[in-house]
């Protein structure tokens, strides 16, 4: 259980145009795929094969850098400039789908990757929606 | 729902001396109070009365910058060196002591201060329990 | 000075089709801005007026964070997938300009603001121009 | 060139007991490290003997995310709770001292890890001397 709902929530002003279940629910996908990135790269390099991972390291890192700064800029209810949010959101769905497409693809060998193409798959699709609501 | 404790289900070798399930909440707790400072003080700076919150901002993003740093590396299993997960788990206790005691101390006025310190409170818990396991 | 430059020429790879003296410039003027932002963030947190600066201060944190983690990724010699870096350096590009003209309108009072549109146009025009040498 | 001295001579507010030149080196220095971990992780990743640099690509990325914290919250000219600060300065000093003396110890096959050595070193003679500043 997070506190990004209730966070919302509690808001002094109101937030127009923006669905608040749905903007926590990509707070929370952030937060969490940052997490399970930085944890695939990490068990990957403790992986015997791991210079067959080089690739999958890298782009787990990236992910998780961009997922953990768009669910920072997220939680401060895009008050800031929408043309920073809307790029930013651009970039982080790139990335999920990036890194969730890698992951995917050796995810019958490895346990960790196939949870955390699970973690970019929600992260992508709750960018994407996030974006067809601003756009 | 998070995919931490899933995540460290899948590591390929073996976690000596580590509770997992208590890792794993550790993580959950320092992501999640990374989102709330970032989030609270926002809520500060949307308040008409912010020129009486500014300490309470500065703790907010020092908590959730030593938080998110503190989720990470975790993350990474605690492969590292001891007395590097140690040094930052006591830094991000002391981090969320100090936030949570402040936003606790006008938590009457502003529901976005209740619950952030909760959540501090959460992640000061969940660090000195992990501490106390390595010492 | 800094060993961004020296760090890319030691490289065990050859890093085809990318200009190192200028992705070396970038990474340092996003890790430049970063810190100007967030400290102008803070200066203006300290100032009397700190109720007027509000949104300054929101486009600060944003554009710092966003700063970071470009400079992060550039880092990685941009081994990651190059869709990943342009919709990144994208997003970066866009933050500097909204936040260095958003402090470049108080320049006048505020000497943090000053500096620090200074830096933000410096990493802005870095961005575009390694955009426009991928594109 | 950066800009963090010119930012902390622009602050509104007198900073109390602390060497404006130090803050600054040090600020300098983490933001530096950071950078230069970073790289120094991914140019292991490079190498055809990836397996045997686990534990420096590991040690590498924390020192790394607990730079770039340090540098950031310094940043906010250390208006924070002093015991946050001087926590996580500790942190960062026994980072930059643990991943010095690995990159250190292979700084003769890789100059990657020679130059990070250097600028690990750097920082944390950085920290340790604001810490007995502060102390």
């Amino acid at each position: 259980m997070t506190h990004a709902a209730e966070m919302l929530g509690s808001y002094p002003r109101s937030l127009a145009g923006l669905d608040q279940a749905k903007l926590a629910e990509c707070i929370d996908a952030c937060f969490d795929c940052a997490q399970a990135c930085t944890s695939c790269a990490d068990a990957c390099l403790a992986e015997e094969m791991v210079a067959d991972l080089v690739h999958c390291i890298r782009t787990d890192l990236d992910c998780a850098a961009i997922c953990a700064t768009t669910g920072t800029i997220l939680s401060r209810r895009m008050g800031s400039d929408a043309s920073i949010t809307e790029s930013l959101l651009e970039a982080c769905r790139i990335a999920c789908r990036v890194c969730g497409k890698d992951c995917a693809s050796h995810a019958d060998m490895h346990e960790h990757c196939r949870i955390c193409a699970e973690a970019c798959r929600r992260c992508e699709a709750a960018c994407a929606g996030l974006l067809s609501d601003l756009g």
